[in-house]
C-alpha cells in the first residue's frame, strides 16, 4: 500500500534505501525518551546532499512531514515521527572530509559518529570538545542540531561553540551554504547558529565545519566529599571565584550517591549530601598550580574528606563513580528520565534543594547529578511508565522541577533539546512574544511546515 | 515643520530628548565610514527599553525608518539614516546593572562604553576581551550589534561569543529577553546569536548580559622581522600547528612597515616583507614556555630579526609600531577606508600578495596590518573622496580584493559588519538562496521594514 510518493523517493534513492516493512518501520518509530513514538509511513536513507534536496521537494509538493535522524540518541523526543510521515535517516553520510591543520577545523558529513571524529583528530593532538555520554553512537548531525554539550561543558560549551559552517538544505529543497573556515566571521546574519541548536525544525544539515582545539597536555582529577550541600555549592563557586575554570566540575546529590554506591561500591558514603567531581587540564605546570588551588578551596568549604588522583588508573576510579551514577539509577525501575534543567552556576544548592523537596512531595524517586560548574543539572527521575497512577505524579514532579529552573533564572535544557519532552514549558520560559518570534523564523524558513512538525516551538 | 510623530516622540521622552535643528541633525547624518551620509528627520534619545518600545510602535503606525546608534564608531555605514526618519541614540542608557562574580557575568545596557565595562570587571581580575581600536568610545550595543572584534580575537573571539542573552526590543514594540546567564542554554532557537551581529536590522538590544573571563596573569610580546612574505605567513600556521593560541598575532605588510617608520620612526626595517607582532597571555609558566616555543617557530621560518620585550616599555614599544600603523597610514591622504576582508588564516599570504597586485594594478595606495593569526586583514586604502576619477580606481580595487577574500574561502567582514559598506558583494559570498532566508528571517521579525531598511541585506 506503499503511496504515490514513496515512489518517487525510491526515484531518487533506489530502492534499498526506501524501508516501508513495519519492522523497519518500527525501528524508527522512537528514540532515547521515554514514552513518546509513531510509526513513521516510511524511512528513506539518502546518499548526499542532492538527494535530501529532492526527497524535500518531494515532501514540500505532497506536504509530507519530514523527521531527520541520526544515531536516534536523542533524549527529548526529537526525532520521534508524531505525524507519521518521512523518517529521513542520516547515516550514510558519513564522510570525514578533511582535517585542515592549519585551520584547526574538520569537515564532516552529519551522519559521521562524534567518537570516530575525535579518534580521527587524536592522531594531530587536537579534538572536538563536545562529548555527550553518548558520543559512541551519536552522529555529529545529531549532536549539532540537538546543541549536545556533555562533562566539559564548562570549560569548552557546547557543540554551537564548535560549529563554525553548515551546508544546509531547506525544506524547498535549495542547498545553502552558512559560514565557512574563518575565525572572525561578522557576514550576515548568523545562520550557522541558527540552524545549530534548531533540531531539524528550520533545515537539514548535510555538511559541518567545525573547530577543533589542541588536547591538553596533562590533567589531574579530584573528589571531595561533603556533609552539607550548601558547603559543595560553595566550594563551586569558590573555585570559579578563585579564576580556575576546571574542565569538568560534576557533583551527585545524596540519592545519587546512595544508588551508585549500592551498585558499584566505589566507597563512597552513604551519609554525604554531596559529592564534587573535579578534572582541570591543559599544560603540566598550570594543572599541577590549579589542583593545588582546587584542594585548598574545598578544604576551606568543609569538605569532609578530599582525594586526588596519583595516576590514570586512580583518576578512572574517581570518574567510575560519576558514571556509575545514571546505570545505578536507572537499574531501580524500569523507565528512566534524564532531564537536564540548568541554572547559573551560583543557584545549583538551590535547585537541588527543590528537586528533594518535589521528590519527596510526590513520592518520586529522583537522583541527582550534573555539570555543577556550569548549572547543567540531570535530575534523573525512575519510575514505571506503565503505572498511570505514578505518571501523573511524575508529570506533576517534573512541571515543579522545570518551573523552580526557570524561576531561579535557569533554562530547560542545558544540552539535551527541548523536541516534545520538554514542549510544555517552553513559554514559561521564554514569553510568548520570544515564542512568535521563533514561531515566525520557523514559518519563514519552512513556510511549508514540513520540517519535524510540532517539535521544539509546538504548533506554528 | 515638525511632522506629526515628532510631537508623539516628544510625548515618549520629553522635548529635551527630540532633536530637530539642523546642526543637530547634520551630528547623526554619518558615522566613521567616509562616503555615507544622510540628513534624519529626527534624532530621539530613549531613557529606557519602555521609551524604545513606544517610540517603535510610532515608527511603525507611521511607516517611518529607525536608525539606532551607539556612539557612532561604526566603519561600515551601519548608522547613517540613509533614508532620512528616525536616529534612536542609545547613550542615555548606559547603566552598568550588575557584575555577578559568581556567575562570572556583567549585565549592562547597551549605552556603556566598552571601555567602562572593562575598567569596572578590572577590579575584580576579570575582562570583557572584545577590544575594538574604537573601545574608548564605542558602546556596547553598537559593539554587539556590529559583532566588533579587536587584536585579541584569535584566542578570544569576538563579541557574539560573549553575548549570553538580550532584552530586545521588535519593531512592534514587543520586548523579549533571550539567553540568560546559563553557561549551558540550548532552548529554543538562538535568538540571541541571531540579534548579535543583525546591525539593529531585527530588533533594538536595550539589555545585555554578557561573559567575563579571568584576566591572565602575565604577558609576553614579541616582533619577528621578515624579508619574505611567505615565509611570515609560515611562521603564522607554524604557531598554531605548535599548539599555541597567542592572544594577538599580528602582520604587517611591506606598505605599513614603510608608512609607519615613516610616520612614527620605531626602528621598523624598510625592506622587510613582513612583521609579525606576537603577544601570548595566560599563567606565568606557560607565558614563559609557549614564548619560547614561538621564537623558535619563528626562526625556523627564516625571520631576519627576533625581539622579545622584557619589560612592560619595551612591550609598549612594540605594539606603540602596530598601533602607528592606521594613524601613518590616515595621514598621507584625505580619505582613509579601514577594510576588514578575512580569510583563513592559510590564506594570509595569498591575500596579501593579491592586495599588493590589486593595488598597483589601480594605482591605489592600500597598506595591510592586521589579525594574521584568525586571517582577520585590514586592508587600509587611502585617497580622496573629492577625486571623482581617482575613486573609481578605489570601487574597482575594493571590488577585486572582496572577491579574492571570497574566492579564498573568507568573508567580507571579521568585525566591523556589512551596512553598506560591503553589501555589494554579500551575493557573491552568500548566494541568491542563503540572502533570501536571510530576508525572510528579516521579514518576519520586522514586518514594517522599518529598522535600519537597506543595511546588511539590501532592499527587503
Amino acid at each position: 500500500m506503499n503511496k504515490a510518493y514513496v515512489d518517487e523517493l525510491i526515484k531518487i534513492v533506489g530502492e534499498e534505501y526506501v524501508l516501508t516493512s513495519i519492522e523497519d518501520l518500527h525501528c524508527y518509530s522512537y528514540d532515547a525518551t521515554p514514552g513518546y513514538s509513531n510509526m513513521p509511513e516510511v524511512v528513506v536513507r539518502p546518499a548526499n546532499a542532492k538527494e535530501v534536496s529532492e526527497i524535500l521537494k518531494v515532501a514540500t509538493k505532497n506536504q509530507i512531514p519530514v523527521y531527520t535522524r541520526g544515531s536516534g540518541t536523542n533524549l527529548s523526543a526529537g526525532c520521534v515521527p508524531m505525524k507519521g510521515g518521512i523518517v529521513l535517516v542520516m547515516t550514510r553520510l558519513n564522510k570525514l572530509l578533511e582535517i585542515d591543520l592549519e585551520n584547526l577545523v574538520a569537515v564532516a558529513e552529519p551522519g559521521l559518529v562524534v567518537a570516530e571524529l575525535n579518534t580521527a583528530v587524536a592522531k594531530h593532538g587536537l579534538i572536538y570538545p563536545p562529548d555527550p555520554g553518548t558520543v559512541a553512537t551519536a552522529s555529529l548531525g545529531g549532536t549539532i542540531s540537538e546543541n549536545a554539550g556533555g562533562l566539559r561543558g564548562l570549560k569548552y560549551g557546547v557543540s554551537k561553540h564548535y560549529v563554525m559552517g553548515l551546508e544546509v538544505v531547506l525544506s524547498t529543497g535549495e542547498i545553502i551554504k552558512t559560514g565557512g573556515k574563518n575565525v572572525k566571521d561578522v557576514s550576515g546574519y548568523d545562520l550557522t547558529k541558527l540552524f545549530t541548536g534548531a533540531e531539524g525544525t528550520l533545515g537539514i544539515i548535510t555538511k559541518a565545519i567545525v573547530k577543533l582545539v589542541p588536547a591538553p597536555e596533562a590533567r589531574k582529577s579530584m573528589m571531595a566529599i561533603f556533609k552539607d550541600l550548601d558547603d559543595a555549592g560553595k566550594a563551586v563557586s569558590g573555585i570559579i571565584a578563585a579564576k580556575i575554570i576546571p574542565a569538568t566540575l560534576e557533583i551527585m546529590d545524596n540519592a545519587s550517591i546512595r544508588t551508585t554506591e549500592d551498585y558499584a561500591h566505589v566507597g563512597l558514603p552513604l551519609d554525604a549530601e554531596a559529592v564534587l567531581l573535579i578534572e582541570v587540564d591543559g599544560i603540566k605546570e598550570v594543572v599541577e598550580k590549579e589542583a593545588a588551588k582546587v584542594i585548598a578551596v574545598l578544604k576551606e568549604n568543609n569538605a569532609a574528606e578530599v582525594h586526588m588522583a596519583k595516576d590514570d588508573a586512580e583518576r578512572d576510579k574517581i570518574w567510575a563513580a560519576r558514571r556509575a551514577a545514571l546505570p545505578a539509577l536507572a537499574k531501580l525501575r524500569p523507565t528512566t528520565f534524564v532531564e537536564d534543567a540548568t541554572v547559573p552556576r551560583s543557584k545549583v544548592p538551590d535547585f537541588l534543594k527543590a528537586v528533594s523537596r518535589i521528590s519527596k512531595k510526590y513520592n518520586v524517586t529522583v537522583g541527582t547529578f550534573g555539570h555543577a560548574g556550569d548549572g547543567n543539572m540531570h535530575p534523573t527521575i525512575v519510575c514505571d511508565l506503565r503505572d498511570k497512577e505514578e505518571m501523573k505524579n511524575v508529570y506533576k514532579a517534573m512541571d515543579e522541577m522545570f518551573t523552580e529552573a526557570i524561576n531561579l533564572g535557569g533554562t530547560l535544557s542545558g544540552e539535551h533539546g527541548i523536541g516534545l519532552g520538554k514542549l510544555p514549558w517552553m513559554e514559561k520560559q521564554h514569553g510568548p512574544q520570544a515564542m512568535n518570534a521563533m514561531r515566525s523564523i520557523k514559518r519563514a524558513l519552512d513556510p511549508a511546515l514540513i520540517l519535524n512538525p510540532g517539535k521544539l516551538l509546538g504548533e506554528c
